[in-house]
This record gives structure tokens, sequence and C-alpha cells, in this order.
């Protein structure tokens, strides 16, 4: 391995976000940038933090560039010619040793991979259940193989790291030769992030990721809960797509089955595009408020407002409903609920609602410790005495899809 | 008030069960029987059981008649006629003080009520919600109305126990205008099997219905799971209709709303109908294994086999989430957990995969007591040192409606 750079590659149907690694020594993140509205060539907007020494971001201000970008390949180019500004980064393509991509949705590929036909077919397929994310993620893969020919590119599945669940947990209760043949079943996302959890997790509690029981929450716009035993995802929330479980910023989650139909006949006109953009796009807190400002709606609850105060709890009490289902798939052996994401990160009120009254199931608030805690840093929030102890993690997709990256690399 | 006997009436699309009760002191069960494939003249059925006193069983041995039954008038027609053969039952017409009918769906009414042009509007609303059993329920009804007129007939709703959920715990996370407008929200079932449990429980329990906590599992071909905070329902994992929640004989219960559309798109030609009837019908233990046979489900699991194994994981699995999920929803304040319903009183093997792996949750089954109850008796199958009770409690919901429709009649 000749260079030292892992460029890590998130890309939306009309946004690519990268960040850059130096993997010289450990991994540390020396520039990050995205570029908002590809193909809406009046408006769009490439913004880069970059790090002036290539080790580190130390002296990274945002700058702003407003070109015209018509597609994924352009918009790479245009984040590269930007970064090659920089003395550290003119032998960029050099340097780099490979390309980690977040692909949402590989369905029961259990790792991260080089891409190869394979792969990029296994993407293609995944797509009947992220439409709106893989196809994306493979128009990044496609840009990185044209501005970096001859990198490896490797793609990082959120699903992967929910392959260990077992038929039990993963099958849903339809007709089994209609769920072999579709692949319909329990697949999971966030896996990216809970690999991270786990690993910061070990430290932070000082024991073995493979002896940890864990209930991690990802509560960001999109959300998700996962059961963790001796470090692998024995449960989560998302199934066969992003869309199951837990309220988020504008999908439905969990919902009586019968009431997907129901909206499907009565008020699609049977449109299933459009069904499909209701649960997807118009629900959530955005159905329950009209907007999806988690901070606004638990400030508006707390000011007394109706409409919010049901919405805080449908949001709320979803979470817990999943924690106690977890503790219970854990048979009560928890070490530890660990919270990250960007409302999990933030919110101290969010927190406070969550887990102020599982005393009962031996966690213990601690409201000091969870008010005053620095945002961007890991903190245990619980009081000493907790039998379960709570963490709020910030959590590093990147960093994780970089690590998976490197290690995938190294295995060839 | 001058008769002494309650009509019950339980009335499917081809199907009608009765079951006469004398109220002269107390409530007993006096006579029982069922009228199958109403419709299906060449095979109709009448099966009863009646007593010979006229205040119990006793003495009571199933007798069957085959006769061409053409619809609900006639079927509740010959069983008067039946009954009517009987010293006891000679002016049945007089001694009727009111006749108590299941209904499905009640939308958000509140409790159980005398059938009037309102209330029959209601359950001609609720038919949105459940197709197959309003509509039948109303004809069941509209029976009685012509068989007994006169008599007073006594909606008593499925739904109306769980109308003291809070909107934070009925509202779905989808656009409030719709919801609004279509009443799209949890509903619940099982309400009448719930209500007696609670009596039942307060009994057993010897502490007031209004000071208990509970978590009440209602196990048979369909099942759900309720949350009894002071005698109150505060949760329930049916919702919108009777598919949500728990895996059933046919029905799948939870699945990703996004696997409903695949299903619709992909597998069903886009027929709503085709859908609804693969979620229904063709789902649950029936989706899972190809039949509905719980106990031969549990027994091929033990013996091995995989895909019983798969099964009884994902049906065993489902409950037991609801259970944690409800253990949270009480703050962990639970009296005990109730099972009823006909897997969950007969299945020894049931209560055992579900409940012997809760001692964390201060839940200690006693396996000897479990095996060794007695069906159709109350037991509680606990340890002595259980923090939590589990019973298991004959529900009688031909004896809910009983009670229920002299409450209104008295109320009148």
């Amino acid at each position: 391995m000749s260079g030292n750079k892992v460029l890590v590659v998130n890309s939306g149907s009309s946004s690519l976000k990268f960040q850059l690694f130096n993997v010289a020594k450990g991994i540390s993140a020396v520039a990050r940038g995205v570029i908002d509205q590809i193909g809406d060539t009046s408006t769009s907007t490439l913004r880069v933090t970059a790090g002036q020494d290539g080790v580190s971001l130390a002296g990274a201000d945002e700058q702003t560039t407003k070109e015209p970008v018509t597609d994924h390949k352009q918009a790479l180019n245009l984040a590269t010619d930007f970064l090659r500004q920089l003395e550290w980064a003119r032998n960029l393509q050099q340097d780099l040793v490979g390309c980690g991509h977040r692909v949402v949705h590989g369905r029961d590929f259990p790792c991260a991979a080089l891409v190869d036909d394979a792969i990029r077919k296994l993407i293609k397929e995944g797509a009947a259940m992220a439409p709106l994310h893989n196809p994306a993620n493979l128009l990044g893969i496609d840009a990185a193989s044209k501005v970096y020919p001859g990198t490896p590119q490797v793609a990082v599945f959120d699903t992967a790291f929910h392959q260990t669940m077992t038929p039990g947990t993963y099958t849903y209760a339809l007709p089994q030769d209609i769920c072999s043949k579709h692949g319909i079943r329990k697949y999971g996302a966030h896996g990216t992030s809970y690999r991270y959890l786990v690993q910061e997790s070990s430290r932070m509690l000082e024991k073995p990721a493979n002896k940890l029981n864990l209930i991690l929450c990802h509560i960001g716009a999109g959300a998700s809960l996962c059961a963790v035993e001796n470090g692998k995802s024995v449960d989560t929330t998302m199934g066969l797509t992003p869309l199951e479980g837990l309220v988020m910023a504008s999908r439905c989650g969990d919902v009586d089955p019968a009431a997907v139909l129901y909206l499907l006949q009565h008020v699609c006109g049977g449109d299933v595009q459009e069904a499909d953009k209701l649960l997807n796009k118009q629900s959530g807190l955005i159905g329950l408020t009209g907007h999806q400002d988690l901070k606004r709606v638990l400030d508006d609850a707390a000011a007394g407002n109706l409409q919010a105060v049901t919405a805080a709890e449908v949001y709320v009490g979803r979470i817990q409903k999943y924690v106690g289902a977890y503790m219970m798939k854990l048979k009560g052996k928890v070490d530890a609920i660990v919270v990250a994401g960007g409302a999990g990160e933030a919110s101290f009120d969010l927190r406070q609602r969550l887990f102020s009254d599982m005393q009962r199931f031996g966690l213990k608030l601690d409201e000091v410790k969870n008010k005053s805690m620095k945002r961007g840093e890991a903190a245990c929030v619980s009081t000493e005495d907790s039998s379960i102890a709570l963490w709020v993690i910030p959590t590093d997709e990147e960093l994780s899809i970089a690590r998976q990256t490197l290690e995938v690399i190294h295995e060839e």
C-alpha cells in the first residue's frame, strides 16, 4: 500500500458528501465537504472544510464555491480540483489507497466489499428496497471509478452489520415462498454507525466488544435502535427498508399494515408511488406537526402546545417501546444504552424524556451530567450506581466507512 | 325488568354463535350453540348444548341438527325453536331482557350501547376498518331484531375498552389532517375479553381493579396484548384494524409498511383486495408453515424441524417484544401478566417458551404449576417469590358481553 489517504463518499440523488482521511498513522479526517443540488446548475454549491497540514483538520475553515454541476462525476472532479490546490493534496490521486462508499441496502451481504460486477448487481437489486438510496449510491461509485481510475472502490453496506440476526428475528410472518423469492425479510440499516458505536462502547466501557450487550439508539432524521448481544446485532427496528420502526423526521415508522392499504385506496387513489411518498416523506414529525424540527416539537410540548405534546409522546414512546422490547430480547442483561445521531447527541431534553423513568429497569439518568455534557464528546450520563450505563457517543459513519474500506483493501 | 335471560350473539359472515344466560341470580350460561355455513343450504349445521334446568349447563350434551339455512334470521329462528322444546325455555321470547351483540369495530365509541340508528351508522362506518367483521355483526343484530322484536339489542364493541388510551399512544405518525378526516388511529380489539380479564384478575389477586397494573395476553387464532394501568387500557397491539401487532393464525401482524406496498406491487399486481387477503388470510402461522396449528408448530420445533423452529421463534419473539414494551410502558410497575385465549390457556409449552427467561424482570415461572394446571380453571403459574405474578385465566367473552348488556339495560 503506497498511498496514505482514503476517500469516503456518501452519495445522494442530488448531493455528494465526502470525507478524506489520512491513514498513515491511525485514521484522521483531513478534509470534508459536500456538493449540493447536483443537476440544478444555477445553484450547485461546493462547501469544503480542509485542514492545512494534511494530517488533521487543524486550521480548517469552511470554504464555499458556487459552480454549475451537472452530475456526480463533475461534482467529484470539482471537489478534487479544490483539494489539489492544497500543498498536501497535490498528489491526491496517487495518495488514495481506496474510496469507501456508503451503500444503504446490501440485501443479505454480510460485510463491506470491493466493487465488482457482482457487487454492482447486488446494489442494483437492493434498489427495490431502497429506491431513493441505492441508485444514488451507485452514482457515487461510478463517479469515483471515473475520477480515480484504478483506485479500489469499496462498498460499505448499512445492512451488513445486521446479518448476524437469526431467522427467528429477521423473518416476517408472511408467505415464505413469496419472501424467499423476493428477498422479503428484515435487513435493518445504520449498520455503519452501529459498528462504530460498538467499537467506541468497548473503549468507553473498557470491555471487549464481543462481551458487550448494548441497546444502541441512532436518533437522527432517520432513526433506529439496535439490540447488540456479545458485540453482534441481534435485532433492529428498521426492516425490509428504512421505513419500519421508529417515528422519524418524515417517515412514519410502525403502522398497522392495513392502514397502508387503507391510505393507498382511500387517500392515494391506488397510486403506489403516492402512498410511498406519503409514508416516507410526509409522515413522521412532519405528519404529526407540519415540520421536522424535533427541538421545536419538544420546546412546544414543554410550553403546553397540545399537538406538540402528542407528537412528542408518539416520538418518545416509540423509542421507549423498543428499549423495553430490546431489554427483553437481551433477557435484561444490558451493559449500556448508547445514544447517538443528530438529535440523540444534541438534545438533553430528548434524553431526559426518554430515560428519566427507567429506574426499575436498573437505569438511573444523571440529570446534571445529561444537561451539562459537551456536544461532540462521549459522555456517561447515568449515575454511578446505575446498573445499566447510559452513554452519549458521537457517531462517525465516515470514519467507520474509512476503517472498513481499509480492512477490505488489506484483505485483498 | 321482568325477564331473566340474556342472549349473546356473535355473528360471522356465514356463522352465528350464541350463548344464553340466566341472569336471575348472578349470571350463568344455560345454553350455547353455533350455526355454521349459513347460506350453504346443503350443509348448514346447528349444534346446541343446553342445560336441563335452565339455571346452569347441568346435564348438557351437544346436539346436532342439519337443516338448510339461508340467512342469519333463519339461523336464529332455528336455534330459538330448538331451545323452546326445553321446559325452561318455552317462554324464551318473554324471558329475554336483552340481546348482546359482539361488534368488532366501534371506532371511538367508549362503551356498549343500545342499538339505534346512530349505533347502526357507527357500525357501518367501522366496516371500513373491519370489513370482514362489522357487516357480519350487523347481520346478527338485524336477525335478532326480527326474531325478538321489542327486545333491547345491545352492541358491545371490541374497541371500547381501549378508548382510555391517550392521543400519544393511539396516534400514528401519519399526516394528521388525513388521520382526522378518515379516523385513522389505533383502536385495538379484544376489549370484551380484556374487560373480563381485568375483573377476574382483580378477584384472583384480591386487589381493586382500579389499582391493578397488568399485561394481558389474549392468545387465540386472533391474538393481542394489552397494557393495563389502574384497571384501564393504556396500550394494545392491534391498531386501526385487528391486523397489527402479534403474529396470528393467518394474520401477519407487524411488518415494514414498505413491505405492504412491495407485496401489492410485485406480488398482487396492484390489487388491494388481493394484498388484504395475503396479509389477513395467508400470513401468520399459515404463511410461516402452511398451517395454523400452533401446537403442531411448537411440537415440530421441539423435534428440530427448522421451519417450525423459525416459526416458533417469530411467534414467541413477537409476544415477548410487546411484553418488554409494555413493562416499559408501565415503568416496571406490573402486578401480573395474565394469559388467556385458546392457545394461551391450552399450551403450557407456549407459556414455558414465553416466560421461562424473564427472571431479571421479576417474573419467575413455576414450571411444575405451569405444566400441571387444569385447563379451564384460573391458575397462578409463577413461583411464590416472583414479584410479577403470572396467571392463566380462562377468558369468557360471552359472559363479558352478557354483563355489559345488563349494564346498558339497567342504565336505561
